[in-house]
């Protein structure tokens, strides 16, 4: 994953938080995402928060840097969009969007200039009617409705996870190739010979009418398996020393 | 979201965990999205640990159930795809997915008949080479290269969410009507022509010239606005109210 440029960033506003542990999780969850930009407003237990400092760790420079406020309209005043997360339908007109749909919005609000807000209420009760009435609209995270209590720091991970998923260049999949690189089939070949001759002497195609038929199928496995050349060496010399020690223990009896 | 049926989930096994309450954590993060085949091997503090279930809560039930294992073969035995999550690379040739890729290989695996692990680490180490060369293909979490350490619980709560994510058939963004529809463009125009009514009143379109656009750019304000019949209604008794005010001061004067 890339650093991101630092404006082009949502703010994560924690609205009322109450224990420190929670906070310094949240710093960590943003942190591990590459987003830097906390505010606070009303914090329980008073700014700065020994815990939330301790629980941060690495990532305590967002608290050094989070902005302190004393109601939510000064934490977002700067804002042009607002997303608060919650868990439960409010009566009030309003979208409600994934964390997915909601983090695509935001990112491009952020690249036409706009400066984006998500808000997250207090561990206990989650944001009230009032903070929502403030945002442009609200995040829910699809979860299980059996067990739907997401906490603070986990909320804030998963908004984080899926700002950055959405324009991360990380491939979806790459080989780590470990310094080998992959058999051609003149390799894939000679080791597919190379153990059929030793088969051979070792009686397995049998009997003759099916021998055809089995050469084939072990052949096919070579095929089907994305081999490297490390692999093949390994396998030839696999080969080689059991029918070393077969040569051996004939010789033996 | 909608209850997932059982058996069509991976497995997630944690490979020597440390301490019970990331293993709670764990089993939270599982629960809140519908997964509760948990498997565990070799715990460091025993089974069944108390510390788990008190952190597990609600999500109890996994632990309760969840499969306890000497060593990972075992655990894994039954499996036809494994996973294993990692931060950082291990000089094996072996394919490196984002959680993203891998949730929906691990889907497509279900789908056809395959039983699925993703393998967890160790709280402090992570899996070992011997651990990750049993697996198919690596998770690996693209993180902020400055911050990168993700702890148990959050891992599994991105692997768990992914999981769900691709199959979830929740609307990436539904808008909350809470009992009222969208005013349609007779009541819109109604509006309009109320306030320029009562705004002409109170002398705003000046000067004359000028009056046709500031008419036009304020009936564009309620265009642009997703206006419902209940915001219109309290609309109109704003402007009503404002004009009644304004003519009971004019009475005074």
């Amino acid at each position: 994953m890339t650093r991101a440029p630092h404006t082009a960033q949502p703010v994560f506003v924690l609205v009322r938080p109450q224990m420190g542990e929670n906070i310094g999780a949240a710093a960590r969850g943003m942190w591990n995402f590459g987003l830097e930009r906390m505010r606070v407003v009303s914090p329980r237990d008073g700014w700065p928060n020994e815990r939330a400092v301790a629980l941060a760790s690495g990532a305590g420079r967002l608290l050094d840097h989070a902005g302190l406020y004393g109601d939510l309209p000064a934490a977002i005043a700067d804002c042009t969009y607002v997303f608060a997360t919650t868990a439960r339908s409010r009566g009030i007109t309003v979208p409600i969007l994934t964390p997915e749909r909601a983090m695509a919005q935001a990112r491009a609000i952020l690249v036409n200039g706009g400066r984006v807000a998500v808000l997250f209420g207090p561990e206990r009760s989650g944001l009230d009617n009032a903070d929502i009435a403030r945002a442009n609209a609200v995040i829910s995270v699809p979860v299980n409705p059996d067990f739907p209590s997401l906490n603070l720091a986990q909320c804030v991970l998963l908004c984080a996870y899926e700002f950055r998923r959405l324009a991360d260049t990380t491939p979806p999949e790459v080989l780590d190739m470990a310094g080998t690189d992959f058999a051609n089939l003149a390799e894939i070949t000679a080791l597919g010979d190379h153990l059929e001759e030793k088969l051979e002497q070792a009686g397995f195609f049998f009997p003759a009418d099916k021998a055809q038929r089995m050469k084939r199928n072990l052949r096919q496995i070579w095929s089907r398996l994305p081999l490297t050349q490390a692999d093949v060496r390994t396998l030839h010399g696999a080969f080689r020393q059991i029918a070393r020690w077969a040569e051996t223990k004939r010789a033996d009896e």
